[in-house]
């Protein structure tokens, strides 16, 4: 073949290429992906950021504690190295009952004194925590109104993140729409699955599924049971997501909250004390080899 | 004793409590310390927030590769959904034929095109990464202004974050001035330690002394040594900087800078070959107990 066939070839094999890529990344899913990936590792660094900067600000003012992080933060910007100011308190914390319960611990707070060069590194931390707070919910809103809009009988079902962190662990739409109940009640719990077929522990019942109020909620017997029957349904919800783009999950919602009651209404057979089995790491590989899971 | 007595004592008794803890705050070391674990928390969150954000946006614009994570987050706030201007580029990552490759890519680039929602979600984040920078920035600016001030002949002979780290680690400047060379060198590299006790693994060489370039660039034979004198010399400065209060650094650095040379200059002995020895998990109080190191 001459040079020049073969240079036009591979041309175009890079430009089809070069499409193919565009293409798969057409849908919407992809940066849904990426934002539930960052939102949770915003919230992760959140805390972290709450609580390195309640240690901090406990040696200045250790009589206070704050429960909400945005508005530990808006404190410590308020009571700086300036001196007490009973209306900055109040702004800052919006509860004027609280606030001068403030004013008041802060007239005689056992803590150090805070000099200017700590005041501004540690108002600067505080502003950070507030940032990170407020990129949380503008990551949040974006979230719910893609999830709601790629997934809508899914997002009812559950809710926004749990939706999208379903689809992010599954990697894309297709492939979470086309799993099985099995696979979408257990994703997320992958550490304790393979736990249990490497070690014999005893297996997960649910993954992301355990943050719906529903199993939160519920009694410990029959929790497993719940999310059996949710994903089950969520599976319904996502193939009318992917495929058939039907709303069906107001019937979905009805038919599993009847599952749900059927299941708490039954009595639960206590189960039979079983002895806690210490189960050892096995040298794979090593002396034994991989002999299947323990059953028991 | 009549109850008047009694309340008066118990009165007295919180003052003097109080007044303690005033008095035990008194010390700007405490606040160093939660600016040192300050930086680092944020330091761990910034470094994700790249790696997210890096991720995040390879699906609009695969081509771009940044290494420093505040440039590429300004890259994405110049870059969003309104289209290419190459001056926005240029003034982002400030120089000018960087800019004008990555302008050329971007007019055709394969990444997916940003809608309004999308574009929102991820300048949020981005400028989230820029918050996470100049927050370290400013933190790093109080440690070192603090560290210079508190720990002088420290951190003239390390550098002010490894000062304030081991400051951090051993929990008062009393505590760290008066503790022996040994634990001074292994700060931080506690968890090795402690593997070594108890497994009979290798002892380690250095804790937070590995970040200093001296040790971080030498041979691997001679790091152990070099870290041991350094830890000798910190001692020394540290036993200054919390006792004499005098400024003995420069002296002690031209030492060190003459034990270091000696180190390079001798002949480095190869070691024998060892087998690697595998190390089991004992079952500690379960058979044999705990019988002391095991020793080689």
């Amino acid at each position: 073949m001459p040079k020049k066939g073969f240079e036009e070839i591979r041309e175009r094999m890079l430009k089809s290429a070069k499409q193919g890529i565009s293409e798969a990344y057409k849908s919407e899913e992809y940066a849904l992906m990426q934002a539930v990936n960052a939102q949770i590792e915003t919230s992760r660094s959140y805390n972290l950021a709450y609580e390195r900067l309640s240690e901090w600000y406990g040696i200045y003012f250790p009589e206070v504690r704050m429960s909400n992080p945005t508005t530990l933060a808006r404190l410590v910007i308020a009571l700086n190295h300036k001196g007490i100011d009973d209306r900055a308190i109040e702004e800052a914390i919006k509860d004027s009952a609280k606030a001068e319960e403030i004013y008041k611990k802060a007239q005689s707070t056992i803590g150090r004194k805070m000099d200017m060069g700590e005041s501004r590194a540690i108002v600067g931390f505080a502003n950070l925590a507030i940032s990170l707070g407020a990129s949380l919910e503008e990551l949040d809103l974006y979230i719910k109104e893609a999830a709601t809009r790629l997934m809508p009988n899914t997002t009812y079902l559950t809710d926004h993140m749990i939706a999208a962190e379903l689809l992010s662990k599954a990697g894309s739409l297709e492939r979470l729409a086309t799993m099985p109940a099995g696979t979408v009640q257990l994703l997320g719990a992958e550490k304790a699955l393979f736990k249990h077929i490497k070690f014999g522990s005893r297996p997960p019942k649910y993954g992301i599924l355990f943050k719906l109020p529903d199993i939160t909620n519920a009694q410990r017997e029959i929790r497993g049971r719940i999310a059996r029957v949710y994903a089950t349904k969520i599976c319904i919800a996502l193939k009318a997501d992917y495929f058939s783009k039907n709303f069906i999950a107001e019937k979905l919602k009805k038919d599993l909250d009847e599952s749900i009651k059927r299941i708490k209404e039954k009595p639960i057979t206590p189960k039979k004390e079983q002895p806690r089995q210490d189960f050892k790491r096995r040298n794979f590989g090593k002396q034994e080899g991989f002999k299947g899971r323990r059953r028991r």
